[in-house]
């Protein structure tokens, strides 16, 4: 989507210095837009781990690089293949629960290890490309999908009325390789000139929503406003939210969601106004084992980012500062998701189109898992 | 309650200098414990309306100290009774929309103006302790209401098992004159040997909770975990909360609640997941003249406290710093309440004792209104 005017994506190939891989360092966002030059599996390692990139699909999207890197190193290596193996277990140990991580090393071993090694790189490029493609290209299918549920409630609409929609974390574009999960509909209804407002959820602790979708969604033009995370029912109850759309960090064949802590409340109040309440994903989100979303454990983060926030001492600083908000001393607990389980859900929006949350649903849409 | 060890109200009279009045000034909570000697009318005033003191009870002590610094200040007039009702009007203006700031100082005003000049001081002092007194007194009671409930849950549990009790902002005895509204049945329950364990929501955008309701209860010894607003949920889906207590800043006599933005939120996962919802209240917050929750009209705030955060650089620092948290130009509202239906609260606890939120129940509780 639009940075500056420019459409971006959040990973790409150097257009002058080809090996050479470009992130968006999402670190220092939204304060700072800086692009980064990734020439080692190294460096491509340490942006996965600490972050420079994150979000399913970006992740997933990076190791595929990352994987053009490492077929660059093993090709002038005395033991190509061995050395092949070893820089992609460095890259899979960067965030050992990313599913999307493993997935794409694991694409790109596989395509490697039947292929001469003189052609490594360019079949490495191909299979980047083709990950980041295919993950760009789902996101656009979602959009296109919840573009209808968006389109329809226009349709009920005065002319010119705004269709507000209320999201909760990030499952924008900087999560994905381009347009996002739950902002992908979002965009979708913009570009093609359906009015939109979006209620952005600020997400505490880590404030995705106030940092990462407020500048993701004012780069592109889209209006919206920061709420605290306190508020959306309120908005809910008064008639001022016509949607919710939301991402998710895994979800069971079943359709219960695990996602960002905060997420359930939303839904309850969705719930409880007679307001419709999607989540949006990739099917890689799928966990095809889990029938209960009670079962998915439920990382829980440290204290510190309960107790101590980030931000800017002066509006258009580009370095942060930190402070504490608590007395000394004081505990937190940080769970960093919650569950909302399928009856609360109106539906689901996949690269393939709508269905419940529920299974029979989902089986019908994806009769091969 | 306690300070250092020392109990401590949020008013009282100097104990060495009679005339000067002294308050917590609660704006450096929690990072500095400060008390402020209050020697005019212009002063208390300065302190209403800049929130040195802020919650409703203790607003009301507050104005009815000031109102003995008025009688001081009127008797040395050429016009006392003039110069009296003139003083008073000052303390009117300072927070339009207090109920317990009017409300106390028509009583003084009353108390006077049937009262020899020469008696003055002394009946604004007798009233001023009154209402405090009054106001302590009612809470205590609120205190030993609720307390029963806490018992009840404490006996269906292990032995030495804590009753986990989520709280939302600061119903705290910094709010009135001591033991608060909802942390009374807490303390009450504390102080009786009673294991209790405060899930303290950190209440964006103010972060009440995160500064003074987990500094309160801190300084009294009694456990306690902060938690983003987002996270109560999760807890509820988990079993990790017992109770969930609240205050309220506006009930009506049909039991609707209007308390600080995101109480609705907890109420609709309480029902959820079977957990009892308790709003706790001095009688002085119901408005006998409204039938419908929906019609209290919510205050909307600046955007500023969405998008600004104050905290301090180092733990242990006494001075704040200021952080800006969004893009450059974000939008931001800032609904300062939400209104909590009736049928999603389990009881109200008041002076009198415990009720139902219905029309009848109250009623019943308070038949001469």
């Amino acid at each position: 989507m639009n940075v500056h005017g420019q459409p971006y994506r959040t990973i790409w190939e150097h257009p002058e210095k080809p090996g050479v891989i470009q992130i968006i360092d999402q670190r220092h966002l939204p304060f700072r837009f800086e692009i980064e030059d990734l020439l080692t599996v190294e460096e491509a390692a340490t942006a996965i781990r600490d972050m420079h990139v994150r979000g399913a699909g970006c992740i997933g999207a990076t190791a595929g690089y990352a994987m053009l890197l490492a077929a660059q190193e093993a090709c002038g290596h005395i033991a190509p293949m061995e050395r092949l193996m070893a820089l992609s277990e460095q890259l899979l140990e960067t965030r050992p629960t990313a599913v999307n991580l493993r997935w794409a090393v694991t694409r790109q071993r596989q395509a490697l290890e039947v292929c001469p090694q003189e052609e490594w790189i360019a079949k490495a490029r191909a299979e980047a490309e083709a990950i980041a493609d295919e993950d760009a290209i789902a996101c656009a299918q979602i959009g296109q999908h919840g573009l209808s549920i968006i389109q329809a409630l226009s349709a009920s609409k005065d002319p010119g009325q705004p269709v507000h929609v209320l999201t909760h974390c990030n499952a924008g574009w900087l999560a994905f390789v381009d347009h996002g999960s739950a902002t992908a509909p979002i965009y979708a209804a913009h570009d093609a000139g359906i009015p939109v407002h979006v209620w952005v959820d600020e997400t505490r602790p880590r404030n995705q929503g106030a940092r990462l979708t407020a500048w993701e969604l004012a780069q592109h033009g889209v209006p919206h406003t920061i709420i605290v995370d306190n508020a959306g029912g309120h908005l809910m109850q008064r008639g001022l939210v016509d949607l919710v759309i939301t991402g998710t960090d895994r979800t069971t064949r079943t359709g219960d969601v695990a996602n960002k802590i905060g997420t359930y409340l939303k839904a309850l109040a969705a719930r409880d106004n007679g307001v419709p309440f999607y989540v949006a994903l990739p099917s890689s989100t799928f966990d095809w084992d889990l029938d209960d979303g009670m079962m998915i454990p439920i990382e829980e983060r440290s204290p510190n980012e309960v107790t101590v926030m980030s931000g800017v001492s002066h509006p258009g600083d580009a370095d942060e500062v930190t402070i504490h908000l608590t007395p000394p001393g004081t505990c937190a607990s940080n769970p960093a998701f919650d569950v909302t389980p399928r009856h609360l859900i109106s539906g689901l929006i996949t690269e393939r189109g709508l269905c419940q949350a529920n299974e029979a649903s989902i089986g019908a849409l994806f009769p091969e898992k």
